[in-house]
């Protein structure tokens, strides 16, 4: 069996399945209306997101399948101290895969090892949120027919920007790839994204912090919302905050063919007047999501009997010898779960915890 | 493609297809069965309203499709600050047909003038709530078999009941209808009901203040609730309450082929023993409010590919002239919406908010 | 029509009626994938409970029906007041059969006197849920193929546990049956259980004070939670919660047929360790429990037609006699409700509410 939890669980090979599948699927709905007959999605979702639930419950239904769940920890037993194993266990006995959505950094990790049906991780706090760059990842393959050799262009809030890095991650793995990292001083991107992702795969890149003056050179152009509040100056935030808005100028700047992404939800980062260009394509990015989740949904259904070996290699665990310091961490209120780090880096001594990929040493 | 805003945005000939057709529905269910079979409905509630929402899904079910959507804002991204236009561009990629609740007057106009598929307005702010009408209206045609030579009452708070406003607007395009306005001083009719549809509609009315003393003559009573908290005096609101209290005396002094309406949920103004007299009908009324809802969930959908004019004509439409004041318009929130509004009635020069329609000059 | 309301609206032979038939969906589960085609579940949750929620809806999926409702108060009309009657009135006509849950006790009683369709108590505060016990029956039936002649401890929080309670009423219609008691003193079981259940009944018992001594000699072990808040005295809860939790070392001294149940959330009262041994039957109680839902629904979907005799016989009522003083009683909140109390015991003269089965007298 077989779950997702980091966009990187996906071998390059697996990936250009899935999209294809997507693409077939796209291509021919009709086929696929009746696959999920008689099975169900689960979606707890301890913390709301419509996009994300929405998009995974219609691509159940447009497979045939049904949906149970909740959409936020509130109506759930949470709130009674269930721990995430528990839930998990319970759930694997009313459907068939789950996808789940935690504020807690490593619980989508905690349901898959305690789970007999596949997880998805839907989103856990600001660690992986491997679906989206699954839409990200389909709308370039669309549009672009390859990732190799692609100028992306990873706008606004590249520091604490969780699709950025996973994009970034799952980028790393093709070849050609230049990225052009625009963001104010105060938002680059994390030292160790690019320590551990971009500088070992040798990927090219530059950082900027101007968008108008970098946007002709793009193929690709990924906004972000910078929030106000991650600002510890003021005036900077103030200088800074328009020069960081996608609006019709600096589209009019830009290639015929370049395209233009977004997470969503936006909130004024990118102008509304700009969603009639057709390089526009956050929504189509949305629907996307959608096709991308089924064909996901269906791939680890089929492997449910498959036995597929542990996402990390047991000798490089340590058992209970670091303790993980990161408050968001599931490690922090999941009962009776051990403390276990992997070395990721010996010659360089780093080691993180298992769950939340936080540092340890 | 057509959409449902406000109950008057469908013909009278269109009105009595839809009746008809929820008639024919009544008849026979298992017809209709398999009619939305791979269609999905999305219920986007963004405040609580039970009964409306399993209406709307317990008709969707009945055609054989499927649900999706939240049943209140906390669940959805609106908390992250997205746009309701941005949400109906979404939701469209993701569901066939779209049933929104909004405390923001004008909600569902937006989202209709952004969604590439049907919007049905499923209640927004004290503004509209067609549906709602559509189950009155259902209700009486099945009774009564006509709308013509009625004599409605209407009891209660006339002043800020808007199902008691809709529902005068629908009657107001059939001739012979005599309004017995039962109401305390303080809750009458608003002027502008009276002046923009009553009067110039030449609809027979009359204002009482005494339930009991007029209920021997109607063919229709209309309850609706009286809130402590509209009154100023509450000397006047103790003196009054029980008057507008339907109990089993003032039953009895009521016709017999009288029915009694109700929008629900009622508080204390139907007494619980009224339940049982076959001319209370408020349960049954909600029934037909499922009826009417598949009947309009299929003719929406039917419509899909039609062209059709838009619902206010582009020559009366004054851009950015006038800035609407009403707290609760969506126009106060929604990012880069253009404030647009509609002259209603040149000869008094009455300008109208296109969103909530409140006056802006 | 019959719903359930209270474990023991059912009788032995139905009990078993049900139970092989929960036997046979394990067994065969494709033969029941479309027999509630067309049906609706509503599940009316005015308190969040995951599992049990999640469960019956599982449960009319695997039926092939559909499911709507609410999984919170919040998100329902009772926010404005709507009684529990109207609210069950109303989704009469929504769906084919409700299951509730509710703080207030008596709540799905006063559904089922008010509902066209089957009503199921899936939880009335501290009163019943009927439908965890049966999860707790088929769990013990699988296992041991019968009650009689059972060993059945009951280990935790005796006096305010109402799953313990509504299992020794179950069980008290087996021959041969042991109860274990094990409590602290503070939580031992209530003396109405005692007297109105286990003493007419004739059933055996012992009360003790310690787990580990008393597990060598059960055949089922029944955990529950005890809660710090439930102690007067913080040093006797120090001093004794360590023993009434089920760990490693005191399965060891546990008989190696012995079966361990628990109705969940477990939050530290049963080790993580304990789950793997294979007499950790808990979360296959969970899958139980949705099979048992199973057979419910499709028991009382057949019997919809049927006139049944009413759970309470009119000559032992006495009406407006006596006033429920019970806080979380119905009676306390719904609008118009008879004050209505059964002689449950005319020797002792013992009278009780027919809401919440508190004495009146």
């Amino acid at each position: 069996m077989n779950h997702l939890i980091d966009i990187t669980d996906f071998s390059v090979e697996e990936l250009k399945d899935l999209l294809d599948s997507a693409l077939d699927i796209i291509k021919n709905p009709e086929k696929y209306q009746e696959k999920c007959k008689h099975k169900k999605l689960a979606t707890l979702f301890f913390e709301p997101s419509t996009r994300t639930r929405l998009s995974f419950e219609a691509a159940m239904y447009e497979l045939g399948g049904n949906v149970i769940g909740f959409s936020d920890g509130a109506s759930s037993s949470a709130t009674k101290g269930e721990s995430i194993a528990d839930t998990a266990k319970i759930v694997s006995n009313y459907a068939d895969i789950i996808a789940m959505r935690s504020p807690k950094e490593g619980a989508a990790l905690v349901a898959s090892l305690n789970s007999s049906i596949p997880v998805i991780n839907a989103g856990d706090g600001g660690h992986c949120h491997p679906t989206q760059t699954l839409a990200d990842l389909l709308t370039i393959y669309r549009e672009k027919g390859t990732f190799d050799n692609l100028t992306v262009g990873l706008c606004g809030d590249l520091k604490y920007g969780r699709t950025v890095h996973s994009l970034i991650a799952a980028l790393s793995r093709y070849k050609g790839i230049k990225l052009v990292l625009i963001s104010p001083k105060e938002l680059r991107i994390p030292a160790n994204v690019l320590e551990d992702i971009i500088i070992p795969n040798k990927m090219e890149y530059i950082e900027v912090e101007n968008l108008e003056e970098n946007i002709s050179n793009l193929d690709v152009l990924y906004m972000t919302r910078i929030q106000r509040e991650r600002f510890t100056d003021m005036n900077e935030y103030e200088r800074l905050k328009n020069s960081y808005v996608l609006d019709v100028n600096k589209m009019n700047k830009a290639p015929s063919k370049m395209i233009v992404l977004h997470p969503l939800p936006r909130v004024n980062e990118i102008s509304v007047k700009v969603d009639s260009d057709p390089r526009a394509l956050y929504f189509k990015q949305a629907l996307n999501g959608k096709y991308i989740r089924m064909a996901l949904i269906l791939k680890l259904l089929s492997e449910k009997d498959k036995v597929t070996k542990f996402s990390f290699e047991n000798n490089k665990l340590l058992y209970n010898k670091y303790k993980c310091n990161n408050p968001k961490c599931i490690c922090q209120t999941e009962q009776e779960l051990e403390q276990i780090s992997k070395i990721v880096d010996e010659k360089n001594n780093v080691v993180r915890c298992i769950y939340c990929e936080q540092r340890t040493n």
